[in-house]
């Protein structure tokens, strides 16, 4: 089932107007949640992204977060989902085509849920990751659905026979397609501060807090391709795939070319925190 | 009637699925092309443009130009349309959502036509512009589904009582929200070059085609805000916009704050090309 303008609907009943300015100009926002064990993890930080996304681009949210909250239960709950994501777009809404904000068209809410299980072949043996050119605009702050140089850029890293991109604006890392991207260098974490160059990722947020209650020390500073090379490990964070290892870049092996003690222990930390048991 | 997927169709039997790749990512480019006297105006201008966005997105053309223009063609005839536009989007297929492109799936055509009449009142009076910050992506010549930055920049300029915004980058002007941007300085013509940082406009194009024949001197150079404010003349370039003089920036008149001689004449001879009668 289908959550859609209000209802729920099976995937059939689902027919966006070619109108709807999602189609036309990418002009809406989105969020994807985790779900573990039936519960949706992390809410409030995904809709107060939402919120942000929403008051950014001026797309008025048709409910409070009680009533999305609700809603997205019922989802939950028509499909029985107990492990996967819901993932929800909102678009400015249904009118003819022309670039400034309708008068009188109404937001649509779309969301729908699929089962995914956790990635543990990445997880535990790491990904391999290419780097490439930061192109995008400079709100990527935003969760909005103009995502094609994210989808470009990923498409990259997969033709290369890598399993992810880590982007850069002259040589500076950024982050990745659909993930935020962390390294360790002497024992201390870093990745870049969350400013408008880069997503917020609810994942990164929740490692940085997670690592500090380690002592980990965490430094939200930009770093350079060149200071990657010499780092001990790297790690990407993201709603679906966790904490992945990096283990090499653009072939090279990060550190010893698999996954390090400091990821090992933020995985370890993380897992405790989902309720998955580690025995 | 629209045309979508191979058929010419009514509006309401368009159902586009939700798993269409340019509703979650805005995976697809298009093309705006004009209608004079029920005739396509220069297609194949547009038809070069719309196969170098699909090479650079990588989304394979489903046909062929001249099986797209007699597709067009028909569309055309069976909305009798005399005076318009029509508007053409190529999405990559439809697939579940995945950042990766699908293995399987077809891109998606859709096209519908537009009755438009003229804009004879700014193209003889002039607009308004605001300059705003362009924060757009790096590949701004492909004509792709991602246009948010462009749709916030054309609603910043009218919620300032503008009619159109021009985008600059660190001071260098760029072009506008759907449109080029030109400068007459000294009777002589100057617009931004057509690299990735603009879209590279078909009007554009015969624009600067017709100045040379008019044997007024054009420059293909970036110039700033600065070198703007003691312009004689500045207008827009585009499809629907043809050539449309702006009188003020950011409040400032250029010139004179009134449509000069050299626009004047450029607005004649495009007239001229699209069998205006000028009695």
């Amino acid at each position: 089932m289908y959550l859609y303008q209000h209802q729920l609907l099976p995937k059939d009943e689902v027919a966006i107007s070619p109108d709807d300015r999602a189609y036309y100009f990418g002009d809406g926002i989105y969020e994807v949640f985790r779900v573990y064990n039936g519960v949706l993890f992390e809410p409030e930080g995904h809709y107060r992204r939402l919120e942000k996304s929403a008051r950014e681009v001026r797309i008025p949210l048709p409910y409070g977060v009680d009533k999305l909250h609700s809603l997205l239960l019922e989802l939950i709950g028509a499909n029985r989902l107990q492990e996967g994501t819901v993932y929800m777009q909102i678009s400015r809404g249904v009118a003819p085509r022309s670039h400034p904000f309708p008068q009188q068209a109404e937001p649509v809410v779309m969301a729908y849920c699929s089962e995914v299980s956790r990635t543990l072949k990445s997880m535990q043996g790491g990904i391999r990751a290419v780097t490439a050119d930061d192109i995008r605009w400079l709100k990527c702050d935003l969760k909005t659905l103009n995502l094609l140089a994210n989808v470009m850029a990923k498409q990259h890293a997969l033709d290369q026979g890598a399993d992810e991109v880590i982007l850069h604006r002259n040589g500076t890392i950024t982050e990745c397609s659909a993930s935020n991207f962390m390294m360790v260098k002497e024992g201390e974490l870093f990745t870049h501060p969350a400013n408008h160059l880069i997503l917020h990722g609810i994942t990164r947020e929740v490692v940085l807090r997670l690592a500090r209650q380690l002592d980990i020390r965490c430094h939200e500073r930009a770093f350079s391709i060149e200071d990657l090379s010499s780092a001990e490990e790297a790690f990407i964070t993201g709603t679906v795939t966790e904490i992945t290892p990096v283990v090499t870049v653009d072939g090279k092996p990060v550190g010893r070319g698999e996954p390090g003690p400091v990821t090992r222990r933020l995985q370890q930390a993380f897992e405790q925190l989902i309720g998955i048991d580690q025995a």
